[in-house]
């Protein structure tokens, strides 16, 4: 099997993606290609022994042989004409717009492209925070309160503390704990820099935050379950740290029935929706009941930390990847409007 | 004003849009390109002039120009190069698969192409008939009661008649009414041919349906109520006609209440969701309550035929279409670590 690892994209986490991607590289058994999508969204086919932070913070990855992105692939021109690059799968790694709100899956969609990732109506349902509570409520899985504001519509109905958060943004950046008044100003400021509308939820002290990731093959493989360590909440600097992690992390302390419950909310999110992708849910978990904080449908390195077997795990993905619908194109009933004209 | 009907595309309802382009042709005052997306999605010019089904069906576009989707626009190849064919929108009207659920937005969103239609999110959102009950009832508007089925979960919890939806399809393809159990496994077959989920509802006996199309410019441009005609429901071969209408047609007769009513949800559906988009959607009406059916972000020949002036809405939409947000690329946290490690 033979994966291009797509990253970069014109996304706030653009540099994350960077990092995610020079981390899968050290961790993946298979032979791979890298594809980095730039600020103008033109794709380099970067070598591999260049994937470095560095190579791309330069602009040294503009001396590499660009690509254009068409039917069946990623093509480089030559003197006599072009080739394709050379891979059976796509690895969608943008996080963050235009990974993870569905652009880069309609493309390969659109382009024929084998692919990992989210599929489009993924995307959005995991992308927009409020969606993803819509589709929680859907499959019976409880969300934290919430209500969406706007610049035009301030007015909100939960008393401090509070969490602001822009609506279509990951990583925590824009997100914000407002403790009082004073301090919601500028909170609001920051959130609404990133988005046009806002999510806000009360700020529960020292609620049990576990992530779990997995996909489903023939049957679900789920990663260990991991308690992130938090200080308050994990701000930008140190969910980036986490992105650049290849080793694994320790099981969160819990017992068989919380586990249970926590892989029995994983499945009902992952449904059909999620197929062809590896996701990570963040749960939380107030007196024993389980709550769907997020959907990470391109979660950093792919958690690849998390699993016991990470390159068993894209294998089994990559056998098991949703087909899409063969759509026949037939001409019956222009055909049958014609003859009853006469034509 | 320049703009460019993109038509056609991989999808079932490939013919409508070929007729809803040509009926658009005769209505639009302004000077039109027309983009047609084969079944190979492949990309052709056709020349105003040869805008007829036969050119489709006959496949006579094959001798057309072909055009590249690339940053900024189509490209046509030259002998010298390449040069772009010269529009300043784009308008979406591919009906279903590839236009409607969020394809098309999603490549002219990367490619940076300015273009009337739905973006990524509303397609999505009206794409799929649950995705659509789930933000109508997130913004209190009623819809009628239903579940999801799937090949392997065909309880139905409904008593008979019932309505069956292919869960991603418009134009009624795919759609039947059930009246008995007699009559089932056929509908059911019959839907699942389009779709691996499909929606149930009850079947309502002569409810009052109405259609009401609009864009948001600075305000708000509603096109008449239009009370469609139905024998039981409009099958797919008149809806198929209806496509092919610039005549306008009779308004509803309703009286104030109820039409603000219908304005009101019209507003409350469309939201920041749809903008960019000229959509219609279908209500019914059950003792004075509005009730969604369906949101049309590509209605039929953009539904011309219910307005006063149809060029003009097309112009006020023109000038308000919603702008990408500008996310800039910055290397400050690489910078950053890089810096750390003394390099």
């Amino acid at each position: 099997m033979r994966y291009a690892i797509v990253f970069g994209g014109v996304s706030y986490e653009h540099e994350i993606s960077i990092v995610s991607a020079i981390a899968l590289k050290k961790v993946l058994d298979f032979e791979c290609e890298f594809i980095f999508c730039d600020e103008f969204r033109e794709f380099y086919h970067v070598a591999s022994e260049k994937m470095k932070a560095k190579v791309f913070s330069s602009k040294e990855y503009k001396k590499f042989p660009k690509l254009t992105l068409k039917k069946g692939g990623f093509f480089q021109k030559t003197l006599l004409g072009k080739k394709i690059l050379n891979f059976d799968i796509a690895i969608n790694l943008i996080h963050g717009a235009d990974g993870e709100d569905g652009k880069l899956a309609a493309l390969f969609e659109f382009f024929d492209i084998k692919y990992i990732g989210p599929r489009v109506e993924a995307s959005v349902i995991s992308f927009n925070k409020l969606f993803t509570k819509l589709y929680a409520s859907y499959l019976d899985i409880k969300s934290i309160d919430y209500q969406v504001i706007t610049r035009d519509n301030l007015d909100i109905k939960f008393k401090f503390p509070i969490i602001l958060k822009p609506l279509r943004l990951g990583s925590s950046i824009g997100v914000s704990i407002v403790k009082n008044s004073d301090e919601l100003q500028y909170a609001l400021d920051v959130a609404f820099e990133f988005d046009d509308e806002v999510l806000v939820e009360p700020f529960i002290e020292g609620i049990k935050e576990y992530n779990l990731a997995g996909i489903k093959s023939n049957e679900f493989i789920f990663s260990i379950i991991e308690e992130p360590i938090k200080e308050e909440f994990l701000d930008f600097d140190k969910k980036y740290l986490n992105f650049s992690n290849t080793k694994r992390v320790n099981e969160a302390n819990i017992d068989e029935e919380l586990k249970q419950k926590l892989q029995n909310s994983f499945k009902k999110v992952y449904g059909s929706l999620f197929e062809g992708a590896l996701i990570r849910c963040d749960f939380f978990v107030i007196n024993g009941c389980v709550y769907l904080n997020e959907i990470n449908p391109n979660p950093g390195s792919y958690s690849n930390y998390l699993f016991e077997n990470f390159n068993d795990v894209l294998k089994q993905l990559s056998h098991n990847l949703p087909k899409s619908k063969n759509i026949p194109i037939e001409y019956g009933y222009i055909h049958s409007l014609n003859s009853a004209k006469g034509k």
